[in-house]
């Protein structure tokens, strides 16, 4: 085996359209709301640009409301499977602090739905001691088609014992609005149909 | 909110050891137990160059054994706690194959052990089509200080819901073989120690 019959790195980066959309925010923003009102709005240009699914996630400093990182879903733009946003929002936070544990530091991480299967376990292992979610259950599968995937009932009671702070229903409406608008779009690429299609 | 104020990208390679290592070993292995024997070697070598925790993955054809790509945990090296083996492994072999679907190509992701809670979603939104691990259980918690995280019993069950046929016990004593060496080490670093953190 050699270096020509494998691949030996991956990247990902934000699209140049995130750059230019956040440009004029500011580098804190103290209300949660707000925080969460830039999700939405990445969350729902994210799909439109075709980076990827209608979800985005940021990282932030709670207490000043400093903007640590923010991700978009980059699946398709990228051709990487595990790139959902919160996976992004983590790696760029952890890339920006040098350090593969954010604990200590009292971050949170805000996302426009509830992680799906996998980023539950990525939130786990990134060190964030707060989740903030527009929104759980399953009217995101409904409305997108994504799977979110095999989740414990008490997921939230797991992430506790861990040390990670849960707070729901941020402008939940607001992300259901978005997951609406991506689902009416009639030419949009669900990239983990996986129950779909096996169930068919 | 500037380029300057956040990280805008990330990245990760395989080291060079990891090359180093492999270079002998032929472009295919058609039985089982010789891959895991290859993630067996590269799992023990990860945690001895200081690369990461003790475990790798492969993704491979298992009809013909052709090696798709290789990973090892690389949170040490990079310092990005998702990369796990398997994200590793899986993401080299989208980007190898340039599609975040590994799906329709029948392919297998082998492990030393069974996927934490992150990877368990990874595997499952991969697109690959069989799963093969040396083991499962909360011995390698015992031997090695890891949180696996919160698991679902029926991670097998929903796995064959989405058309992945799971594998076990492939090699398993020598997988615990390389845990042992691992926790008889007292200079290593458990990076996801969550638990340990908040139950004391």
């Amino acid at each position: 085996m050699d270096r020509a019959s494998i691949a030996t790195g991956f990247s990902a980066h934000l699209p140049d359209w995130v750059l230019d959309e956040i440009v004029a925010d500011p580098a804190a923003l103290p209300d949660v709301e707000d925080r969460m009102r830039l999700v939405h709005r990445l969350a729902d240009r994210n799909h439109r640009e075709n980076t990827g699914g209608p979800f985005a996630a940021i990282v932030s400093d709670p207490e000043t409301g400093v903007i640590v990182s923010v991700g978009v879903n980059l699946v398709l733009a990228r051709n990487l499977s595990s790139l959902h946003a919160e996976v992004v929002a983590i790696s760029l936070a952890q890339a920006k602090l040098g350090t593969w544990d954010l604990g200590g530091r009292s971050l949170e991480l805000a996302v426009n739905w509830r992680p799906c299967a996998m980023c539950y376990g990525a939130t786990l292992w990134s060190g964030v001691t707060r989740l903030v979610v527009a929104g759980e259950g399953d009217i995101i599968e409904e409305l997108t088609g994504f799977d979110e995937g095999p989740m414990r009932e008490d997921w939230k009671e797991q992430f506790v014992k861990r040390g990670i702070d849960v707070r729901t229903d941020v402008l939940r409406e607001e992300a259901i609005g978005v997951f609406r608008a991506y689902g009416r779009r009639t030419d949009t690429t669900v990239y983990n149909g996986r129950r779909e299609r096996t169930e068919s």
